[in-house]
């Protein structure tokens, strides 16, 4: 706990009709509407792996560095983008971090702006941190709290043979910018939960191969994604144009790139269709969502593909790993 | 999220009755009983900061180096003794940490093992977690989750003049080796506030003097502690002997020590009487608990000290901090 940095942000910190007791005590004590369930999940990002700084203004690698307001804006989103996949309502964080010892005041500060902004567009409360010096890297470890009525959230693991597959936008290329700009589907989840069945979601942090298969895994089902059906982003056909990346197909950065934050959603047929036909901004007001059926659930424990001509092919789960040995 | 990891880790983790959606799905969801409040606070442990470990068995340098098992006790604990000082009843952690590529694999397990023993001791539940492996040292960030009936929790904010000040145990020399071995007062806290008045609480991490300076800058009030009440532990007795530290006095290090993670309480003087002469173990079974008044607090915002011979001396608040520029 740095006294310095802490004058300077408890006071701008908003008061909530949620905190029971501010931040500043040793833990803040969150009123919930009465008998909703409180959803948690914690989520941490590493200088290098997660983003990096520019170290100099003539640095123009790829992919492009990140300003600490976007690393405090991406900690929460993607906290929050997994409430989305629970289709739980945010309702506060807490935020974790060691600030290398130089230039960490100044870091911080900017951490906490983008933090900040975030708060506000999802109307949460921040509601504790912890804040620590070390002569390492940038770590910043962001728990999201959310809350939703019992037995209405999303799973992963109860996605069933003939359920429709949904991804909510296009997907593929994030490394070209978006990923420092990632929008949580909260709204949308929460419009989507309100109004269709979903047996089960979860958001695309790891590449929509991987993390499909993830979902099918733990549903002890299979599923056939229609290649022709997958919405390719415009930044995977740019990315695939950089000499410098593994030279793989727009298709490929759509199946396999990380980091877009779209939900997967497992539905059943018909309202899976009604969900596509439906116009998404009378969902939720201004959304960019475009939901697209991209294939379905099957009996049979096999993931593949499908290509228009009728060839079919398992599916490698490709995407992003953290590997330790 | 390292998936040999996570197969290994997921078969391990208690079934709950407050979990209604397992680890493994993207955010976990707690029942709570009706009507209370949750209670959540956050911790980050780095290694060289808060711990270091072993490089070669000849390794014998003061402090002691941590084993990754005490490590995951350790920031486990200091997040329940955060909910300890709210008087919650703990009753979830979600834990994410930043583990070195290298050895990463069996520092999780170690690291593991830890939490979970800390999980079973305070019969809570690890409600999720994040897995990050990077080229940087170990970083771990705890939250933990408690629940309270509404308006029951102590705050460090609300210490009155006339108040008496309580320690729950001997203070100093933690850092011969107890603050790898915490013992939140989780059990005693909620004990205590189901019997007594306790107007201000919090736990004494960065040391006595500081901590108490900031219970009583919070609350608006003063204080003073009589030196010859504080009560010092075998441990700083010990330390002030070592030759290559700061030749500091036990009291000196009782004062000033972090990471003993006692409480300080501000009770009403008949209350502080009473809990004092209360036999500990009739309030918690075999606890470790020794409440001692160590003084108390003053309508003047004077902080200082007192000897038996009367003198009073300003308190500088000194501990540990930690300090970015």
């Amino acid at each position: 706990m740095e006294t310095q940095f802490l004058k300077w942000l408890l006071p701008q910190l908003n008061k909530d009709h949620r905190l029971e007791v501010l931040p500043g005590d040793d833990a803040a004590v969150l009123r919930f509407p009465g008998g909703k369930r409180t959803v948690v999940t914690t989520d941490l990002l590493t200088e290098s792996v997660d983003f990096r700084f520019s170290k100099s203004s003539a640095d123009n690698d790829f992919p492009p560095p990140a300003s600490a307001h976007q690393v405090g804006r991406k900690a929460v989103a993607v906290s929050l983008s997994d409430l989305a996949a629970m289709a739980a309502t945010p309702e506060a964080i807490v935020v974790s971090v060691a600030l290398p010892q130089n230039g960490g005041r100044r870091l911080a500060e900017e951490l906490f702006k983008g933090i900040q902004e975030e708060v506000n567009t999802f109307d949460i409360t921040l509601a504790g941190g912890d804040t620590n010096a070390w002569d390492g890297p940038l770590v910043i470890s962001v728990t999201a709290i959310g809350s939703i009525l019992p037995r209405q959230c999303w799973r992963r693991d109860t996605a069933q043979a003939g359920d429709f597959l949904i991804v909510t936008g296009p997907l593929g290329g994030s490394l070209l910018g978006r990923h420092l700009n990632v929008t949580p589907r909260c709204r949308e989840a929460t419009a989507i939960a309100s109004r269709y069945p979903v047996h089960a979601a979860l958001d695309i942090s790891d590449g929509l191969a991987i993390d499909c298969g993830r979902m099918l895994t733990a549903s002890h089902v299979g599923g056939t994604i229609e290649l022709d059906l997958v919405p390719i982003h415009p930044d995977a056909i740019s990315l695939s144009e950089v000499p410098h990346t593994n030279q793989i197909t727009p298709l490929e950065h759509a199946m396999q790139d990380g980091e877009d934050f779209e939900l997967l959603l497992a539905m059943p047929a018909e309202a899976a269709q009604a969900l596509v036909q439906d116009d998404p901004s009378s969902l939720v007001a201004k959304t960019t969502m475009q939901p697209r059926i991209i294939g379905k659930v099957t009996e049979s424990l096999d993931f593949c593909s499908t290509t228009p001509d009728g060839q079919t092919k398992r599916l490698e789960p490709k995407g992003f790993e953290h590997v330790f040995q």
